[in-house]
């Protein structure tokens, strides 16, 4: 009787490497919290808006209670959205928490899942918590390559994540290619399409994903408030599949995974069509800010479709973990990727233009350094 | 290739029944959601504390930031309050959260799981969410049997849930054998030792379980901040164990699931003892009050430790349902008792004096009806 607790495939999990906390940073670095810029976790650098602000107070006052397990306000929202019934729809604890309960619902022990190098960490995360099997698709120009994702799949495959756009890289696919990728997958795999920075996208390259999810009984399509609605702290996210999924994931699911301040809150995003439009305008401005200077600079980045951009910072393998470090002891914060396998880039999300002006400003002065 | 998605365990899962939340049964009866009393789900009566809405309206700001994945504040104050290191603590989404961790990161598939007759239902979901065994003891005066529970580990056993005081039937463990019970067990196994309603013990009945800890390197005390606490919407609960489990607790965790505001809340609420202390005399008197009423009533009830109270409202097997819907059509909610084996039963939290005199009333009504 050993003392490792636990199964072999648990303690072999490397966890997840959240970005520094501002206040974290204050502390190590000796630096003011207030004069900190933090780059790094691809938040609305709006904050919450102040719809959902409105609403949290009026939600406050009822906080002793549990959460609406079901969800009945919000789901009856997200169904009036996007024109599905509600009980296509999950909701999460942040999309990261639909994303593992689609491993935990779908996938048992020893079979496989098939993701993209470069996608989520979470994908990584969520199959190895479970004990599955990783098939682990190599990236083309940093994106998926989904004609490589259909081949990889096997027999035992019963789950296959896309990310659209792709975190960490910002690769894109347009809806053409999905589309012909789940007219081919086996019926038995299913899809989790992550479109967690979709509301980033360019009005072009949209597409109402739920009409896929109508024709495809094997798709899920996930996505959160923490990105361009700004409610990152509150974690909501929520998932839309037919109900033979749904069901499933609700079985899985905590009963009072999203809280009620979060319930609240993104029902009021949801309707801030404002909000929403001044996070994208502002998001594709700042694109424009950091590729002018990046090009400038003469780095390699990765063309993005999301609100970050990444950035090659050298050519050695530690350049990343040192341009980084440089960055921290100026006080700006932003994302090593070394985990993800890109220990040459950095992952910068897209602030406020003057935020990103200060890291143009401390990035530079890090490579002279 | 079955159209069957997802294992054969989790689609045996029958979901969790949470308590009806008083807008659903406003909308169902047609009542007005001012005259609905909700003595169904445990809350506290006071709702939140004031302390903890000052300290969310302090952390409403940076919502649009992701929580602290670390729990840095709060785990400080927690290491503080029970004199452990910050690399014991294990931050939940709620305590459900550190229930279904501990199945996931202490249990594989197949193996087993010792847990008791009549204690908490999220015991046996978390069991079944990962396709392990049931091994569950029959109770003793509705209370756990730690003797034929020691007795009925086996082999492939990896963890135990014990809930004291339990929910639903309010039973409590003395200090003494419990601790006898963890000089027992075998060192692989893990005990879960989950103590959600531990606040509103009376002085002489409490103990500091914390201490067990530093001894016993197999169990994890877990703890929340819905009950006594007030914070049922927000979702924080915590587990203290040695570093060998919280180090796999943290491996499962989602690294954002406790949202900031809880985080925030939850310092607040942990230094208000005025609150707390208001919270358990509310209890206690509550608790005289139903208990006179059903003596008076001649209904028979299991003494408890808890903020609710289990009686029995008919020697039928259909009496709870009938009494419970009985009571909906006057607006009062309390939790029915079938799904735990329990047919003739309600469960009834503890609320407000005025609260309990209407459920009184109501009751009565009921009965005679």
């Amino acid at each position: 009787m050993s003392k490792n607790y636990g199964p072999e495939y648990v303690r072999a999990i490397a966890p997840y490497q959240a970005g520094k906390p501002i206040a974290e940073v204050a502390r190590e670095f000796g630096l003011d919290e207030a004069n900190i810029v933090k780059l790094a976790s691809n938040e609305n650098p709006f904050g919450v808006p102040e719809s959902a602000k409105q609403a949290m107070t009026a939600a406050a006052t009822e906080l002793g209670r549990y959460p609406d397990a079901n969800g009945f306000d919000l789901k009856a929202a997200l169904s009036k959205r996007y024109d599905v019934p509600a009980d296509w729809i999950t909701l999460g604890n942040g999309s990261n928490d639909i994303l593992e309960i689609a491993a935990h619902a779908f996938v048992e022990r020893g079979q496989s899942v098939v993701y993209s190098q470069y996608s989520f960490a979470v994908y990584a995360l969520a199959t190895q918590g479970i004990g599955a099997r990783h098939i682990v698709v190599p990236a083309r120009n940093y994106g998926h390559d989904l004609q490589a994702m259909l081949a990889a799949i096997e027999d035992d495959t019963r789950l296959v994540f896309i990310a659209n756009p792709n975190n960490p890289t910002g690769t894109f696919l347009p809806a053409a290619e999905i589309e012909a990728f789940l007219a081919k997958v086996p019926p038995h795999v299913v899809v989790v399409l992550d479109e967690a920075y979709n509301e980033f996208l360019a009005p072009e390259d949209q597409f109402e994903s739920a009409l896929w999810v109508k024709k495809y009984p094997n798709l899920l399509v996930s996505r959160t408030f923490s990105k361009a609605y700004g409610l990152a702290g509150l974690r909501v996210g929520f998932a839309i599949a037919q109900p033979a999924l749904t069901d499933l994931m609700n079985r899985i699911r905590q009963p009072f995974n999203v809280n009620s301040m979060a319930q609240a809150a993104a029902i009021a995003a949801l309707n801030d069509k404002e909000f929403l439009a001044q996070s994208a305008a502002n998001n594709r401005a700042g694109y424009q800010q950091f590729v002018e200077a990046f090009e400038k600079m003469g780095l390699e980045y990765v063309p993005s479709y999301g609100n970050f951009v990444l950035v090659k910072v050298g050519e050695d393998a530690g350049a990343g973990a040192r341009v980084n470090l440089a960055l921290l002891k100026q006080g700006v914060i932003v994302r090593p990727v070394g985990n993800y396998g890109l220990p040459q880039w950095l992952r910068i999300s897209i602030g406020l233009p003057q935020e990103n002006a200060v890291l143009i400003a401390a990035l530079t002065k890090a490579l002279a350094g």
